[in-house]
C-alpha cells in the first residue's frame, strides 16, 4: 500500500490551467498552493476567491491558498507544478532557485509547459533539470481544457517522468480522482514534443477552419500531422507509440477541433484573413504554437529533418505566405501509395 | 505514361456518397453511369438534374446519365463502384450476377461500402468476391463528407485493393483530381476494418457530446478508440500503420466531430436521453454504426479479442445499459502506465 498522506504541492503560474490544477488539487484534499506573478492578482483572487482574468466562473476551495510569494509557497512544497508560457519558464526558475537555494523538500517539478524554449531549443524539462540538477523533473499534458476540468467533467493525462518510482506513483495516486486520472510514462521526451508540435498543427487546422475548407480536409490535414509528429519526434529521440497517446494523438484531436483552443482560434482567424501582427498586437493570453513553430522550424532545420507542414506554418505565420497557397500545395502533390507516403514530401 | 483515356464507371446506389462520387466523375471527365435502386427515383432525378432526397443543391453535370437498368449500366462498364448500405450489398451483387452473367468488361469492383455483413462477418469486398470470383475488388474510403465532395472541397482518400497495380494506378489517375486525391494501399483488410470500426466509435463519441462530457473526455475516448482500432484490425490480419491513415485515423477524427455524421448524431441523440428503437423507427437512412456493432461485436467475440469500448457501445445498443454508465465503467478502471496499456481491459 502506497503513502496516502496528502502532499505539499505548489503550483506556479495563475492562468487558466495552473489555476484549474490547483483547485482540482485542493478538492482532492492536498496541500495546495497557488503562486501568483502579480502581487495584486494574488490578492484579488483570495478576496474574490475566485481567478476571474484566466478562469471565471469557478469558485477556489477555501483550503487553496493564493500568494505571490515564491519563497513561502516553495518553503514546504514536495511537488512543484510551473504553468508558465515557455517564454517565461527560464525566469520562474531562475527566482526559484534564487528563492529555494537547493531543492528544498521538493522531491519533483512537473512542468505544465506546452513549448520549446526559443534560442536553447530546449524542452521546458530540460530547462528545469538546468536550474535544478538532480531532482526529478516531469510533464503532466493531455487534452485539457482548463475549463472543463475545473467543473469537474472526466479528463485523462499523461505525467511523464524523467525517472519514474515509487514517488511518481505516489503523486499520480494524490492527484488522480474520479473525474482526472493520470496515466505515468517514461517517454518525457515523447509527452513533450507531442505537446509542443499540436500546437503548430492546431494552427494548421485552424487554418482550414478559417478558408471553410470543409471537415474532409481538416481530418486529412491532421491525419499527415500525425505522421509528421511522429516522425519529427522519433527522429528527436522519442518513442513512436507515446504520439498515438493521450499526450500526442489525444491532445491533437481536442487541440484542432475545440472551439476554445487558442492555437485553432488563432489559425483560423489567419485563415480568413487576419494579420498575424495584428492578432499578436491583440492578445491578453499567449498563443504558444506561434513561438513553438520558431523553435521546432529551427530544431527541424538543425537536425535535417523534414516536416512540410510545419515548414507552411512558418511560412504563413513568418513569411507572410498566403494560408490557401499553402494548404494547396501541400494538398496537390505527385499520387502516391498511402502505406509508404502518407504525407508530402519537399 | 499511363493510360489517359476516359474509362467507363457505374456506381450503384445513389445515396448522398454514390450520388457524389458520380459527380465527381462526369466533372473529372470520365463516362459515368449512377444507377439507382427505385425506377422512380431514377426518372425523378433526370428530370431535376438533382438528387433532391439525398444531396439536395448539387447540380448533376450533363454527362452524367442516370438510371434504374442495371444491365445497361453495366454493359460498358470497366469500373463499377457500389455505395449500398452493407446489408443491400449482397442482393445488389447478385442482382449484377443475373444481369451480367461473368464479369462482363469489369476490370475493378469497387466498394463504398462501411460495415460488415451480419452473420457471415464479412467485410464487403469478400461478400463482392463471392460473387465475382477472379474479378479484382477494392475499396474507397477516408474522411468523406458526402456533401463537401460534391461542393468540391479538398478532400483525400484511400483507394485498397486486392490485387494492386497497373490498372488500379490508372483508376486512381482517372478519379483523383486537384480537390479528390487518392492515395493507393494494397491493405484491403485494413482500410475495410477501420472503415467499419470508425462508425462504432464515432456513435461512442456521440454519447459523450450528448452526455454534455466536454472535449478532454471525448479526445480521451477517441484516443483508446484508436488504439482499440489497431489492436482489433491486427488481430483480424490488417496492418497495424494503415489505422494511423485516412481509413482509419483521419475517418475516425472526421467522424467523431463532424456535425454531419449520422453515426455520431445517433450516439448524441443516445446520450441526451432518446430510446435506440425510437430512434431507428424515425430515420430514412441507415445508420451503419448499429448493424457493424453487432457484426464486430460477433467477430471480437468469435475471435477472442478484447475490445472494451466496442462491449460498452453493444452494451448501450442491444442490452439497455445506460450510457453514463458505460463510460464511466470505461474511465475509472486501476492507475495504469499509459505506456503499457494506454486503454482499459476487461
Amino acid at each position: 500500500m502506497s503513502d496516502s498522506r496528502p502532499l505539499h504541492f505548489t503550483v506556479i503560474g495563475a492562468g487558466a490551467w495552473g489555476t484549474a490544477v490547483a483547485v482540482h488539487l485542493a478538492r482532492r484534499g492536498q496541500r495546495a498552493m497557488l503562486v501568483t506573478r502579480r502581487p495584486e492578482h494574488a490578492v484579488t483572487m483570495q478576496l474574490a476567491r475566485e481567478n476571474r482574468d484566466y478562469l471565471p466562473g469557478v469558485k477556489l476551495p477555501e483550503t487553496l491558498s493564493v500568494t505571490s510569494d515564491l519563497r513561502a509557497a516553495l518553503l514546504e512544497a514536495e511537488v512543484a507544478l510551473i504553468a508558465s508560457p515557455s517564454h517565461a519558464l527560464r525566469e520562474w526558475c531562475s527566482r526559484m532557485q534564487a528563492e529555494l537555494g537547493g531543492a528544498g523538500q521538493l522531491q519533483l517539478f512537473i512542468s505544465l509547459v506546452k513549448g520549446l524554449e526559443l534560442g536553447t531549443l530546449l524542452r521546458p524539462s530540460e530547462v528545469m533539470a538546468q536550474a535544478f540538477p538532480g531532482l526529478n523533473v516531469a510533464t503532466l499534458t493531455g487534452p485539457t481544457n482548463a475549463s472543463e476540468v475545473a467543473q469537474g467533467l472526466p479528463a485523462a493525462v499523461v505525467l511523464a517522468a524523467a525517472r519514474p518510482g515509487e514517488f511518481v506513483d505516489r503523486v499520480q495516486a494524490a492527484m488522480s480522482g474520479s473525474t482526472l486520472r493520470l496515466y505515468t510514462s517514461d517517454d518525457l521526451a515523447g509527452a513533450e514534443y507531442g505537446a509542443s508540435l499540436k500546437n503548430i498543427y492546431a494552427i494548421s487546422a485552424g487554418f482550414c477552419d478559417g478558408l471553410k475548407l470543409g471537415d474532409n480536409s481538416k481530418a486529412s490535414l491532421i491525419t499527415r500531422a500525425l505522421t509528421e509528429m511522429v516522425r519529427v519526434g522519433e527522429t528527436l529521440g522519442a518513442k513512436r507509440e507515446t504520439f498515438y497517446g493521450l499526450s500526442g494523438f489525444g491532445d491533437l484531436v481536442a487541440t484542432c477541433h475545440g472551439a476554445w483552443s487558442r492555437n485553432r482560434q488563432f489559425g483560423e482567424q489567419i485563415g480568413a484573413g487576419a494579420a498575424v501582427a495584428d492578432l499578436l498586437a491583440g492578445r491578453k493570453t499567449v498563443v504558444e504554437g506561434y513561438r513553438t513553430t520558431q523553435a521546432l522550424h529551427d530544431l527541424c532545420l538543425q537536425r535535417g529533418i523534414t516536416a512540410p507542414i510545419l515548414g507552411e506554418v512558418h511560412a504563413i505565420l513568418y513569411q507572410g505566405k498566403k494560408p490557401m497557397d499553402a494548404l494547396m500545395s501541400l494538398m496537390t502533390r505527385e499520387l502516391k501509395r498511402e502505406t509508404h507516403s502518407p504525407f508530402p514530401r519537399k
